[in-house]
């Protein structure tokens, strides 16, 4: 496969996939040229276009430690704590040219996780997973394919594990074992840039039991591959992203991901690309490394979308004549506390990161933990004190047909016109970008993304080492 | 005019009103006939249609002081502290029959808040506005019709005053006074269930100067007199409101109340219709007043849009198989928690209402504000709470027209299976509830209806006594 | 027994009571000498002297619904919901005057909740112990003594019922029945004004099983009748009440209530105080109208002493010159908004009270919980802002001593100046108040008085109804 | 000077440095035998004794940049990101030791803020206090003596600049100016470990203008110097430190650092003692600086009693048979994370840390402030939910003299005891511990140590670049 450098290049790319993209009950010829789909395009596109920039090299980019060439960093194995830290920063930046997701950090982790771990299989098992994940990654490195990282099964009831399921397809799973490979069938939920990636790197939803290895299962899957659907979710406000005008707020990124149900109708994967397969005992492991390796992003990429939410606060409020006013102020100050606690975070946890037995180096698990934790939260309140300062306008602004109709066109500037020399096409369009990022689908991805609230709080009683917290109390409580 | 009775006659009276409607820059012919203004509708018609149910009789109507006539409750001068809680109670009723807004509060408020502060005026310079507001009252009662009470102005440069604005209609105002009426120029924002009154009773947007005259104005306007223009807002979603499927979520009635611009171009309104005109000393009681009395009412409605949460909330875990994890229960106890505070507050300040000089019963202004407050901030923490709980599938499910397609309609109901024996359809009908109610639009409307977190704030300062209370402070303290 | 009518009255007869009081491991001769014990009791006192002002003849005393004479209403069973406002703006006023616990209101609680449930217990079982409790009510006015309610029982291992632990005492229970009365031994914890009241009105602390027929008590004994024991439970700066000077902080009224643990060494209980004994279903209906019934009072204290929280941290910021810094305003305000939707909390839940079978008034039970679980986090959040307002001096103030003394004490003065004209020792005297209201008793106090905070979630469970709840939302989602 | 080395060392110096201590308005003969005062001698000591062991050597000792020889670390200048990160290691390991404060801290940050402004300031303007601060650098690392860092003034009426107070020395000041040094009066406040340090190194505590250069002062001063004076500041519960048995809750380390207020009356400091005179423009540099050294700690200080405070509360949890309970798992969890919150914070400023013109190395100011403001939050939560977990035993708890007394202390064994197994007296040591880190002083420290919230409030104005913010939103709302 040619490499792929350019944006051009990536968009050609998607043009001939031919992968079974579904919106709103229609296949998709050319995501590319799908209005709803394309702003979801251009934010992935950026992870190419920036690595192109000088200014930007050493964030963007790495040296391949297979290949000792220059690749793009979203397809690099961190090496150094030095190289988990550029990735947080790297989120960041990226987040503050597209004030959204730029989704190409799930399949970013999805490697790093199954690198280290198909080490790990092969050092329990004597297996050969850990060499053929190394052609793998060669193989991404060398293309710059964009990959998605699926994990979220269905579940179907959550109360019943995988085998216990009324359809046993609610995990995705092995339904056949061939000389020259398997068959998968199933689906994963919630994927994110799945239909503008080229590849799918699998991964198991959970832990799983003796009774479950058909449901341990990690490969690689082209999204063109026979069998493949992929099914659009709807966001926020879907329609505006088709429409003439700004109203959509973001229009050249979109919102969050572009999510989709991605489902595996039976799907041959050949032997090369399978990286766990009934091994059971180590699915759990992975889970936990991909979940880790994901929380650690939250505070980079929502920091820095949060940045823009509060310069387009202070904006909002210059417009409207309050920027002065001391509540004002501190709501701006609050806001760029929570987004700083949300950067710590991810910086804290790479700092804290050390090198896993294949290498590869490997962010604080429970810092990971934490700084999730904190975005489930603190992106609702940055929301809420985006809302409070933008006024109740962000939600009772006329459309953009009414601003540009010759009959109320004119009332609407002279009705949404704020403090003097500011148009009020500028002070409605800041205020549809807040729209845009504060709404339904921009909270909930925050809250669910790289697992819900209630996975973290999990992870505080099996990482937290009571036992020593509590010797450490007894000893100054002086308790034998 | 013949009584407005059933909705019906509602919808007949909307039908014959002709007023100036403008959707997306296209002017609405019949209003009751656009889908996305029908579930605005829907919901104000309950006002009518739960009052003639004879087990809502008692709040959902009153005696007229004025007539001694059985009166729809929304046109009555509260009488008794009784009134004032039954209001709420009502409130509640009604917001659990439509979970969302009914719109119809904004104008009883106005109502009572020009009845009684009409009756100030008098005392203090003489004037005959109390007589004639009772008559506009008697018309109010007799003929049922909606009011839009009319109170927040565009405002412009927050920080100039009205005179002090490049545009000097960016308040409304006077613009000429004549033997027979005065003539209007101006706008009103964010005018719940403007589109779907009769008429909108103007009240001043703040307290006014001495060179602010002309914008100490009360008057009532029939929402069809010439000059009046009616400018829909943008809803979160709006689209959806007009397709087919249950995407929308609250099919039937929509979200919150429907807010429009109401522009005022040089509209001529005779003396009988005017309450307030150039005492610029009263127009603060009258901004203080509508204030208390709406903000009376958040705990009542969103009390009840709470529980409806809650419900949906609780489906959404029992139908995804969650119901019994204790942390669910949690959040669903704490969801329960933040909706009875809320309501607490209103029955609160109604219990400790009292007469005002025109006999007019009046809310406690401390706790109604505080009442208000709690809805800025208890609203969001619900809506985080229930997108906890419904899991990230509430920001990435498909649409609704692929779960009819007949290539992928399949996979949907499959992948979106829950607990056994429910189906697909209905979790996905639940969770699209819970995205509707949780929404941009809805979240916002919590934040800035009857006034803004600021708004609140500063009535602590001149309603808390703070002198009071360092006076306890400093005899405990035995400070002389 | 002579009637109780003034503080002096009230101090001779605790002098007369001879209870076995213990202090430090001492035995406490004359509670109304010792320094320690002597703020509880003046703020106690204040229920008895605030009632001989005429201004607050009003809330402070009511008309007995047995004698039909004028009694102390916290002797009274509320007849109306104005009873049950009357209670709470009670509550808030004696706040104002102690800025502390007067405790008296746990008696109050007890006799309303043993006389509704006595009723319906003998409706039951035919018993006879309504008519016993109407004697021993009537006593009560008449003597108008101070009764201390006994609920919270030591309960040893909590994950245990009464029957499983080790120790069967550590549930308080009946050891011995006779003819002419019972034989109880236990404990009951916690018990705010042990101290300082003649009596204990008992009850169980949970609800019973069949098997733990026993621990199904309610009966009234004399805290000096042989075998009870009471040992004061150490305060935060208990040592400071026995000093000169300032530092107490609250010299005149202390901190929260002097809470003690009461012991009973089989103690006598003559038939005619017993309420309850071995109708083990009723256990919990008593132990929840209780609970209801205290719940309900934290918005009226404990908004009050918030009153003086908001007073004193104004004073703070006035002596120190930060009086007109916006950040302080916005504190006090924000302080201002917890203790109103405290007291809301309390006045709503009486509002909304209603009429039990005995004819005693009830307040709402689902929102009187409602109130004590915000108290569970406001009072810290009032507190932490305190602190916040008052600068670190409050932690690192030097002794009273210090002030006093004549080498240091000019430096004290000198260098604890604030704003010019406000002596330090007005400056210190203020902290100090803010000090003792902020401490760790008296937030404890507000976390678990009237019951934790989960015991309050549970309730939600119990009285929200959420299946109600869950209907409506499938009405609006069109579920079947 | 001999150098300091064990702890016996430490003691030795303090006896022999006969400085003017005063407690409770008597002069203290010597600090080391004075039992209100040994606890934190205790706690300081352990930065002496810890540096002793081997398997702490790596954080608790460095490599001088100036004479290459092993010291301890907090006499130590940050030469690298690994030492600003080890600093923080540091603090949360002694955190863990004694689950208080050690205070020495404090001039750890000064000499490090005071070491690269004097840099600054000789750059600027061709001054010598660079070359002076390296030698007086020298003489602490070599006598490893204990300085405390001495910042805020008293500060009069917050309202008024220095030079408008009615007194003058409500900032420290330069009063006279002589060939061989200076001569200085005013105070210092809240000076953690002040009665157990051997020098204090003073800076201006805000930023000073042309009239103020009296007030821009930075110099070093033993505090046995004639003129110092040290008043105790008064901690809550004092006495228990003063008593037998364990009501103290921590018996060898007390809480928080023994704060005092430290005057200097009139005291000589040698030229070669001051490192600032006059400069004032400097001085608001020097203040950021030792501020953002200081509020770097806090993550790792706070996060470490944090952790003693979980291992507390889960203690007390399984004395009772409450551990099992999903609340309080949810509680320990919630705990957790906000004690991880906070360390992140720590370790992200640490990270993005920085080398100045000195060549010492620097924390991210922003970050280093919201890990600060952070602390006034979480520690408050931490302490709320420790309550929530122990029960209202905590404040209602008897005497440790009651345990002791021979007719109530079987009644307080027998009525204290929790589940099977667990003495009372654990129990309530434990407990007693939590009291002892959740009450006022430990509660205050957290709120105003290295500067109030809105101190740290303003910073995010000036360092969170507001104005790229908003260019970054502008472009995506393409507002040109």
């Amino acid at each position: 496969m040619k490499s792929i450098t350019t944006k051009k290049d990536y968009i050609q790319s998607l043009k001939e996939l031919h992968h079974a993209v579904y919106y709103n009950g229609k296949r998709v010829e050319d995501v590319t040229e799908h209005p709803a789909l394309r702003p979801h395009i251009n934010a992935a596109a950026l992870t190419y276009e920036l690595a192109l920039c000088p200014e930007h090299e050493a964030l963007m980019t790495a040296v391949s430690h297979l290949s000792g060439k220059k690749i793009n960093r979203f397809t690099h194995i961190h090496q150094t704590v030095d190289d988990l830290i550029k990735k947080i920063q790297m989120l960041r930046l990226i987040a503050h040219e597209t004030g959204s997701c730029f989704q190409r950090c799930v399949g970013f982790d999805a490697l790093n996780a199954v690198y280290m771990t198909a080490y790990d299989i092969d050092q329990k098992y004597k297996t050969d997973y850990f060499e053929k994940f190394r052609k793998y990654l060669l193989h991404v490195q060398e293309s710059n394919v964009m990959v998605v990282g699926g994990m979220t099964d269905p579940k179907g009831d959550r109360s019943l594990s995988p085998s216990k399921q009324a359809d046993p397809d609610l995990f995705t799973r092995v339904v056949q074992r061939q000389s020259d490979g398997i068959v998968i069938r199933g689906a994963k939920a919630h994927m994110t840039g799945g239909i503008n990636s080229h590849e799918i790197l699998l991964m198991p939803t959970q832990a799983m039991k003796e009774d479950e290895k058909d449901y341990a299962l990690s490969c690689a899957v082209p999204l063109n591959a026979p069998g493949v659907i992929l099914i659009f979710g709807r966001q926020t406000n879907e329609e505006r992203k088709c429409e003439e005008g700004f109203d959509a707020g973001n229009t050249q990124f979109g919102l969050v991901g572009g999510e989709a149900l991605i489902v595996f109708e039976d799907v041959f994967v050949p032997w090369e690309n399978v990286f766990l397969c009934g091994e059971h005992e180590m699915a759990g492991l992975l889970v936990e490394r991909f979940a880790t390796l994901h929380r650690q992003n939250y505070g980079g990429c929502k920091g820095g979308v949060s940045d823009i939410m509060v310069g387009a606060s202070a904006l909002a409020a210059e417009y409207q004549g309050t920027a002065g006013a001391s509540h004002i102020k501190d709501k701006l100050a609050e806001m760029m506390h929570l987004a700083e606690t949300l950067y710590s975070g991810s910086v804290a946890c790479s700092a804290m990161g050390y090198k896993t037995p294949s290498g590869a180096y490997y962010p604080d698990p429970l810092l990971a933990n934490t700084t999730k934790h904190n975005v489930t939260r603190h992106i609702y309140e940055i929301a809420r004190l985006a809302h409070d300062i933008s006024g109740g306008i962000v939600a009772t602004m006329p459309f953009h047909g009414d601003l540009k109709n010759s009959e109320v066109g004119r009332y609407v500037k002279k009705y949404l016109a704020g403090a003097q020399g500011v148009p009020a096409e500028s002070r409605m369009k800041i205020l549809r970008l807040i729209e845009n990022m504060s709404g339904g689908t921009a909270l909930v991805e925050s809250m669910h993304g790289a697992g819900s609230p209630q996975a973290q709080k999990v992870m505080y009683g099996r990482l937290g080492n009571l036992e020593q917290k509590k010797r450490w109390a007894k000893r100054l409580a002086q308790i034998d």
